[in-house]
């Protein structure tokens, strides 16, 4: 496996491959989730290109940006043992001029949940994906459903931009107690991943409503926010695909999500129905 | 020559084609000026694809967008005789979602000059282009030096996003008299032509001073107000590549600009020096 550091480098590499190439764009800190899209790219691609980057551009002043985990060599053990043809590890100061254009995400969808919270957020994840996907120039890209309002701005990125890319939604990758991994876990206290917990169980819970024919959100809700109860919550949301509040869930077209506060640490999670 | 009007027929006709492809977008109105990019594309590449659409993101309210002039079946003829091997004319509302994300032109380069006068013009010039490239996927695209700003943001935008185009600057076409060849000329009477090449002589005049070597921009410009006077100008201005104002003229990194009316018009110019 190629370890690439430069832009020179990687478009080297991309013009010496034949064949499909499959793209995971991660902030690193790898874990069974990641190892879950490396795996389903090897699977689907002649090559695979993991890049490993804590984009500056998405972290917002106060966030945690300087903490954030990078662990750049079990990173790249694992891009290996996956099967990735090559792991991009760019330093922030190579990706970015400070006179270049910017991307902004679409009002629509951007400004809202994780894009209330944190605005800006989402225009730096197209940002710096313009560049990647210039330079990967991929088949194929890989994103967790986790972050699913990323996901689906990624997908409308695509389409309207007209992109030649097949985005793959990659199911969320959780511990057997339920927590959903993320890279973030790794500043929780066993007390508060137990805490922490509350997330997946009230996402869980909603499916008893689903089957039992329950549909109406706000009945959802409630009992959503009886199960998290203590956690500080950002939001509690039941959209459609367009991220558009809805009433009634409707299944095949529904997504519940929720962001809260266990200490400090501010987790994400969500089920689609 | 393929006619082309939706991008489902464009993304089928570029991933027919073999070996190098470039590119000219234009908003079509073709005169000998575009004629020039097209033929310097068919000498340089395997396939030519022009794109002729009046793009309404690059017009502010107010500007020339509804008479601007449209000339689908000469423009058609033109590609044809050129040996373009597609012409892509796509309506709008193809183009465009009403949900998208956008593209920020970098203020250093687009809010001065041209930008000034037309705020969000180079944004709308960007957002187009993304995705052109990204439909057409060239190896060369090509563009006059008439619109010398846009050629340098253009320039910017393809080494900061990393997209792997060669843009290749081709020299401004000008009638016998001197006037820069415009599709906007098309709004001039004779005797606002007449008046018109003040400003192709202005700027011929400069070559003047720098024979004497005399390369203070404030008396170089002097002169120039002087041969421009009495039509109403935009703005002169000498500056760098980096489009940075500078006070003495450097030979190979100087650009001199006009914008001015005539009449009702908005004619620009520019030599390189």
């Amino acid at each position: 496996m190629k370890i690439i550091k430069t832009i020179e480098e990687l478009k080297e590499f991309r013009s010496s491959l034949d064949g499909s190439v499959g793209f995971v764009p991660t902030m690193g800190a790898l874990h069974d989730g990641h190892k879950s899209l490396i795996q389903k790219s090897v699977d689907q691609n002649d090559h695979t290109i993991v890049s490993v980057f804590v984009n500056p551009t998405q972290f917002l002043p106060g966030e945690d940006l300087e903490k954030y985990p990078r662990k750049e060599e079990d990173d790249t053990k694992i891009c290996e043992t996956c099967g990735a043809s090559a792991i991009f590890i760019p330093d922030a100061n190579i990706m970015y001029s400070d006179k270049e254009p910017l991307v902004l995400a679409p009002n629509k969808f951007a400004n809202i949940l994780e894009g209330k919270t944190r605005p800006g957020h989402f225009d730096g994840v197209l940002r710096v994906l313009t560049k990647f996907f210039n330079l990967v120039k991929p088949n194929r890209a890989y994103f967790g459903k986790k972050d699913t309002q990323q996901l689906l701005i990624i997908q409308n990125y695509i389409n309207t931009m007209f992109l030649d890319i097949e985005i793959i939604p990659c199911d969320i990758v959780r511990e057997r107690d339920g927590l959903a991994l993320s890279s973030r876990n790794a500043y929780l206290s066993e007390e508060e991943k137990c805490m922490a917990l509350r997330i997946s169980k009230s996402l869980q819970n909603t499916l008893n409503f689903v089957e039992n024919g329950d549909l109406d959100s706000r009945s959802i809700k409630e009992e959503m926010l009886r199960i998290l109860e203590p956690l500080k919550l950002d939001y509690v949301a039941i959209v459609n695909k367009e991220l558009e509040e809805i009433q009634k869930v409707e299944e095949g077209n529904t997504i519940i999500l929720v962001a809260a506060y266990v200490g400090k640490t501010r987790l994400i999670d969500n089920m689609w129905i």
